[in-house]
């Protein structure tokens, strides 16, 4: 059976389309009421994300609330250090912490990578299939993981951190370690999204969540590399890549073999265009907290957003939806881009 | 008396200089074991703002260890928000707290501002004068506050933030509340630059530390007027803007009355050079974890910056110093600077 509404995936594509499609980073989360109520019966954040019929119920909600045009798999990016084995804690209102954090490159060489680890994220792929069944088509489903960069900053650093100074100290004192690390990663990553990928995503998504805290070179060096070679080695279903804050190498994304190229809500439509050129989509990226605003206002946004990309671009925020953001806000968002025509 | 080493003010000024000038962002700070024993001796972080004669040792430590091209007096940005009306007390290792925070337009109205409020701020001019004292005109002394916008996000908010959401949302629904804010905010600022410089700063700087979380729109409206304004209002001494992450607008920062233009580590010297033209001199902009590598790596990433900006520019580093950054690396940066030669 084919995909209903198949609009996010032909966009992806770069099909030519009658309006853009629309969905939300973290849609699947505290926005909805239905979802703060199932995660208050639950011990925690991880018990959610391992319970797969769960997984399925809460990656579902914004789809029958909201109306969005792609279902994202509720999922954390977390999952794949600790099956390399990194067991991390999800701590409430403070965000994830590791116990243990790798120090040097024995460290790296005992963790686990590739097949071997990702098998063990069965839970995810068995999220998946439910979700997919559990749709019947509607819209297609997002896969997701994290950049070998992002997860081995949390690795380091062993919770979130302001500057992740930790992370980038590694990699100018230990980069052999860095770049071990990384390519373990970076084959775990690659054999963990063809498995989501079988399981049912359409579609699979690369957040490079702390690509704006390194130097251009460093980034050339430590985390453009290995996105690339996670996207040389996946054939199987379109690629986005949402590298925040990676404005200075937005023009060297383009080399990458990505389909949707994501944008945080500092880089202007124009910019992004002129550096990207129309070889891929964008998606994005309107501020989170523009959903605070007046309905009149993010109508205005919205639409001043859209007529700016001049099309080949998915409608998205720059970053997830914050949790406080009122309901409303959101469906007003979501509507005038359903209501828009090209 | 003629300062001695007065590279850093010709630079400054813009004119041909036979090397860059060199200072770092927080080097009176934890970087020092000097600061470090002083600290341990006192009740907290606003006992040495607050103490002048304490405020002005701190001050000079850094010229004494490390023969930079400038001073920077020690003190704090939320001195402004505090003689405004809204204390705030800093909780060791986590930052500052307010235990009020703005809410809404009386709120605002409430607060002082101007010559007013500035004028208690008597303690920073006392630190000041006693630093150009004790300094003997070695090197020029810098002042400096926090940018109008920065200051009101850490009056809405209370505290540091990942996203400063709530200060985002302030802007979006009280857009009236957050001008008059903005406005007293400069008002204020004007009067307090204006007296550092009568008390012996010989440049000042404006830090826009959170310039970054904002839409290159909401930055046009809510933190660059105010900029502008202030820098309008000051020609008793040159001044350099120093907006974090505030790439998306280095083209209007142009316009500015401003002599000096500070970049953060993402920004490259071409892309910087290209947006701004040689109308404003530079200062920047080496990645803080640089400092963590091999002393090869120092030297040879330092003059590459150098040869990179050709000129018209003055060393620092994208960012504060990391409080953890070890002193010999500090130093291999400062020396590899005094000993090149254009």
């Amino acid at each position: 059976m084919k995909i209903q509404n198949d609009l996010f995936l032909r966009a992806a594509q770069g099909e030519k389309i009658e309006r853009p499609p629309v969905w939300l980073m973290r849609q699947a989360g505290r926005i909805l009421p239905q979802y703060r109520a199932l995660r208050a019966k639950l011990s925690g954040f991880k018990e959610l994300v391992e319970t797969p019929h769960l997984a399925a119920e809460v990656t579902i909600q914004p789809v029958d609330e909201l109306d969005v045009d792609a279902a994202i798999i509720f999922s954390d990016i977390l999952v794949i250090p600790e099956v390399m084995g990194l067991e991390y804690q999800m701590v409430e209102k403070k965000g994830p912490w590791f116990p243990n954090t790798i120090q040097n490159i024995d460290d790296v060489k005992k963790l686990r990578s590739g097949a071997e680890a990702a098998a063990d994220l069965h839970y995810v792929y068995e999220a998946l299939k439910i979700t997919k069944e559990e749709l019947h088509q509607r819209i297609p489903l997002i896969g997701f993981s994290g950049a070998p960069w992002t997860l081995l900053s949390y690795m380091i650093e062993g919770s979130g951190s302001k500057t992740f100074s930790k992370a980038k100290k590694f990699l100018y004192t230990q980069p052999e370690a860095a770049h071990l690390l990384l390519d373990k990663l970076a084959d775990t990553i690659i054999v963990y999204l063809k498995n989501k990928i079988n399981a049912g995503a359409d579609l699979v998504q690369i957040f490079d969540s702390w690509a704006g805290i390194l130097s251009p070179e460093q980034y050339k060096e430590f985390s453009l590399p290995y996105i690339k070679k996670i996207c040389a080695a996946i054939s199987e279903a379109p690629i986005t890549i949402f590298a925040k804050g990676a404005w200075f190498v937005l023009k060297d994304l383009q080399e990458i073999e990505a389909n949707v190229i994501g944008l945080d809500w500092n880089t202007r439509p124009e910019f992004a265009r002129e550096l990207l050129g129309n070889k891929q989509v964008v998606q994005g990226n309107l501020d989170p907290c523009l959903l605070y605003a007046s309905h009149k206002e993010i109508k205005e946004k919205t639409l001043e957003m859209i007529e700016k990309f001049q099309g080949h671009h998915i409608v998205n925020l720059g970053h997830g939806v914050y949790p406080d953001t009122p309901l409303d806000g959101v469906k007003c968002f979501v509507n005038t881009v359903k209501e828009f025509e090209y």
